[in-house]
């Protein structure tokens, strides 16, 4: 874990939320949508099948958490989950909820218009709403 | 595995390839990218978070193979996975190869455009050689 480095791009666009048994989960800093990073905290890891398996399955585990998190949030549709990287290529895997009729629906969300950031208000309710769903 | 039903969309726009322990492996037919869809055996699933941990599990090997066999197949700058199931909600992943520079980049693929149909010819050629990459 010494020396993980979160690139400078997801540091801008999520905030810290918590760090899990392999990575440290964010939320990207756009209220359009309830979204979720996991980002193992592996360097120089970029594909999924970069990771081992052990780790892997700790990735899988948080993913699962995420996911039941969103879903505790609020309504939710469908959960959205894509690691793409083709623009930042730290591994990270997106974890988010979709509700019909969203801005975006029914296509994906990434590169989808421009982020709306939280209010300083509404930005620390949602990371203590999450905080409270991650350890229900 | 009774009575696994694929869902008409997934089965029109897709070829199969193999049937792996838990999974449908098919290809998107579209000649733009290498993509292949992981359809687990599963009927009424439609989030991840709907299999239990072993059908996770056997998921999770099926997209490593896969990952593998789209790196093997020839230049591949990213690999991307998702599970959307916006349109359609039988649970299927996507892996597929991205080049920097083909024509969504970098944006995601998903409702990029039109898929442009593999010929007889290519096609044919394209799930021989994922299988052959898939053995190997």
């Amino acid at each position: 874990m010494t020396g993980f480095a979160l690139d400078s791009r997801l540091e801008r666009d999520s905030l810290f939320i918590a760090d899990g048994p392999l990575s440290q989960l964010r939320l990207i800093d756009d209220s359009r949508f309830p979204w979720l990073i996991l980002v193992p905290r592996v360097n120089d890891a970029a594909e999924l099948i970069d990771l081992d398996g052990s780790q892997q399955r700790l990735l899988l585990a948080e993913i699962n958490l995420a996911a039941q998190a969103l879903r505790k949030l609020g309504r939710c549709d469908k959960i959205n989950i894509g690691a793409l990287g083709n623009i930042v290529r730290q591994l990270h895997v997106h974890v988010l909820a979709r509700v019909e009729g969203d801005v975006a629906w029914p296509g994906p969300v990434w590169g989808h218009g421009t982020a709306t950031p939280y209010s300083t208000t509404a930005r620390a309710a949602r990371i203590h709403e999450l905080k409270t769903r991650l350890m229900a």
